[in-house]
């Protein structure tokens, strides 16, 4: 059995105070649809990727709710793994074709964070961590912060080399029309931004964002029967997960979740690291995207931050792009959608439909979504 | 591809208020394995059923939390539906094994309910409901009174008739060492128990509990390889959606999601209503049930009632029996437990193991999980 993404688009991400979840999933579906010569009747069955709306808005029955909502009546889910929830869902997906179970499915992220509070939003989040960080008063930038001391201190990685990161997607973003911040950004600027936890600096953060992110996946027998061009082949879609909070981890400066699932997914693709040639990686914090590069295999350790520096994973430069999106840096993070965000990229670059932001010549594209401080990974690989 | 249940355990349900989700979690997976042959390092990954956690206990990401609660790090999923979250996590479970993902894998179902303020209960629980009913102050003992009012009015069932559900339920949990309240009642005193939501009294109602329930998912092949003796096979497991409110219903006397999803799930198992031996059906209020046999097939429209309080369906009697584990009205409804606790109760009838409640000669099972008013409906059949 075979699954390939056969359609995909995101709203603009960003602060959208006047759109209601809804009607992001609904502008979701309807560019995936429009973009595809599909109609929403051939869906046979919906996966949410959703972290907050039962916290934040009291509103959970996701699954049913946004089938009633996109009149699909259909079976519905909502999974939920904190900021892997869009990934988590894309995976069920594609356990939902692969088991024969369903010819054709969306899977659907949606997330509506800017309308509370940030006390609310920070509190909220740290349902992704360990009840000790939570009882303890820790966030993740301050957890993430804990991350690159170590990674500086033991790899010599520098504030100039993560403030990189955050430059190379900003960059990536300006080409993206959906993106959140299209500003470009200088090193400088990073290094001279507020401070949120040492070593962490304001532009070395995620954003907190709206948005939503449409994929339909179909079977092999269904791309046949509907004489689908260029659909986007699943490769592989693995997840594992890791100590829910850092005290729990054998090191700081790898997450094993990452590792663990990166290796089941290169061999059931048949694919090496070195095969990639775009990656989306779950940037929450500059660090993030450094330990990503390595803990995936593209760099050894404490070697990617000079890399990232020298550009060589920035458009138009070397052989593997690393978020193309603008990452959830810079092309926001509303966190149910980011994962299914990276599927939507992916599959636009390698049906080479990506715009301005173009990899030329992409064929094998990789997922990198995370939840939590590393406790949960999924990989996907993809390639035409 | 073949599914097939090799375990399956459920602890106490009840007011647990020394008992935290983790150590119910470990207690229901424990048993499971000591009742088989199997070892945790066997489970491939855990697919986890709740719905309250984040809304009352500030804790989300529950597949990295129970995978790390119960040292299996595996991937792991949170699947929430409301109060179908057990069924989905079921389904999805049995997909991951369809699919040729997974060859084994762990479906838990765990909540944690009564620590909590009356009022917060109810208002986290309209979270399965339409922003419209929440908007409104409803709660669910008012969306069924309603519909127990139309289905009085358009078929005669009676007061009497309902309250037979929740005696024959009593019964049967007076016969589950696992159950919440083990006391028969008769009609007189569900008649005459308190008013909730005219014509729905106390005794009408499923009570608020704590709880956790697992099953051991195999494939074919691993249990051929692992030598399991006497698998109880899912022969279909199916799901459907219907509108989030009442107000967006054909009727209110039918749960259309059942009907769709019962119609999937006979079709794909080859089965006819009158073949199934055993069924646990969602008896969130007794009018509920009444629903459930007609909505399944088992007898015409107005006539489950009836049938129900001639003692049809009761242990001993009839051809079906329903609810052998006390049902949600008196086994007890940790909501995001629900789902796999029927799961657990059809595969010991199945089995020949249930004790006291067994049914003899059962070879074909069926559970009904419905989420919120029956906006969500998971049908899953078995057999040996």
């Amino acid at each position: 059995m075979k699954a390939a993404v056969i359609a995909g688009a995101t709203t603009d991400f960003g602060e959208l105070w006047e759109r209601s979840p809804k009607s992001l999933a609904r502008e979701a579906l309807g560019e995936a649809l429009k973009e595809s010569n599909l109609k929403k009747e051939e869906i046979e069955a919906i996966f949410v990727g959703n972290m907050l709306s039962g916290m934040l808005g009291g509103q959970e029955h996701l699954g049913a709710f946004f089938a009633e909502a996109l009149d699909i009546s259909v079976p519905a889910f909502k999974i939920e793994g904190a900021c892997a929830s869009g990934g988590l869902a894309f995976h069920a997906g594609v356990n939902g074709i692969w088991s024969g179970q369903y010819k054709a499915v969306l899977v659907l992220g949606v997330e509506k964070m800017t309308d509370f509070k940030p006390e609310e939003i920070a509190t909220a989040l740290m349902g992704a961590g360990s009840e000790e960080e939570r009882v303890a008063g820790a966030t993740f930038p301050g957890l993430y912060a804990l991350i690159a001391s170590v990674h500086m201190q033991k790899y010599g990685t520098t504030e100039e080399e993560m403030a990189s990161v955050a430059v190379k997607n900003h960059y990536h973003a300006s080409l993206n029309g959906h993106a959140q911040f299209r500003n470009e950004i200088t090193v400088d600027q990073v290094l001279g931004s507020p401070k949120i936890a040492d070593p962490l600096k304001l532009l070395d953060c995620s954003p907190v964002s709206d948005g939503a992110a449409a994929v339909i996946l179909g079977s092999e027998e269904f791309i046949k029967n509907k004489k689908i061009i260029k659909p986007v082949w699943v490769k592989a879609s693995e997840v594992d997960t890791d100590s829910l909070g850092l005290s729990g981890r054998k090191e700081l400066t790898t997450l094993d979740a990452t590792v663990k699932a990166a290796k089941k997914a290169y061999q059931k693709a048949g694919v090496k690291p070195s095969e990639i040639d775009i990656a989306e990686v779950h940037d929450c914090f500059t660090i993030a995207e450094i330990l990503a590069m390595e803990d995936l295999g593209f760099y050894e350790k404490g070697k990617a931050g000079k890399a990232i520096y020298k550009g060589e994973t920035r458009l138009g430069n070397g052989k593997l792009v690393v978020n193309t999106s603008g990452g959830l840096k810079a092309c926001g993070h509303p966190v149910g959608a980011t994962g299914v965000k990276q599927v939507v990229e992916v599959f636009k670059q390698l049906q080479g439909k990506a715009g301005r932001k173009q990899v030329e010549k992409a064929k094998v594209g990789l997922t990198q979504n995370i939840g939590g401080s590393g406790a949960t990974a999924v990989i996907n690989i993809f390639s035409v």
